[in-house]
């Protein structure tokens, strides 16, 4: 789950191949994944009613998988639905013109099982909002994860 | 366009109205706005081939309008076809377990116009990215606006 560190340096990942195209440094798997455990919130793009819809929410990542709380019967619980869905995290460095970001694609479900739910109240994922009502877990299983660093 | 200035603080923006189920503060439109005109990057979310996929971009704000330049042939040049898109900006404070988000939904177009061209070219948007590539501008049109602040 995400640290209480700070989310790494807008400059800080490796890249381990230049998109000579883009000109930005590509990361590998592993980078990417860093860089979603050490990160508190990302957004997610998901469908509502045909047209797309992006919210940031606070997640973990645990169990090579995204998950977050979310409130039942609002927007975001209509990408629980075992629809395709992309999150994203990213960090920027506005005066050096530096960043990052990871984009994953994968499918999101709710959590419905009681053994997967008591094992994710455990992980210590608090949500920043009001979090009494928060009471459904959704999960993205990732399908494809990319990053790519600009600096 | 985007000032030189630093994003807005993640507590900064004064909300006009509580939702009590979400416990987070409402934005109104000239805050949202001030918010976009101030944000550097934000985050596209669009359709490739019916999935959703969220891209980071940078991007100006003017005449009322959310305005970035892409590669052609690349992924987000898929939002430029007349579709539905979401952009979203944010800041947030992780120690303090604050932040704001803007939420814009709207139709993205490509701008082909020459006129129109001419007066984007002059607004001083300079991608973070390799820039002399980038000649494929998209404009998107806000339908609707909304933000949210958590502090």
């Amino acid at each position: 789950m995400a640290p209480a560190a700070q989310t790494p340096d807008p400059a800080a990942p490796e890249p381990v191949a230049i998109d000579l195209v883009n000109h930005t440094g590509v990361l590998d798997r592993a980078t990417c994944v860093e860089l979603l455990e050490s990160t508190p919130i990302g957004r997610i793009g998901f469908q509502v009613d045909g047209a797309p819809m992006v919210l940031p929410v606070n997640f973990a990542w645990t169990e090579d998988t995204i998950v977050f709380r979310t409130l039942e019967g609002m927007k975001l619980a209509a990408a629980a639905d075992q629809q395709a869905v992309c999150f994203e995290v990213d960090r920027w460095d506005e005066s050096a013109r530096t960043g990052w970001s990871v984009v994953v694609t994968g499918v999101a479900r709710e959590v419905t099982e009681w053994a997967e739910r008591e094992i994710l109240e455990r992980i210590g994922l608090v949500p920043w909002a009001r979090e009494e009502w928060r009471t459904m877990w959704v999960r993205v299983e990732p399908d494809v994860i990319s990053g790519r660093v600009l600096r």
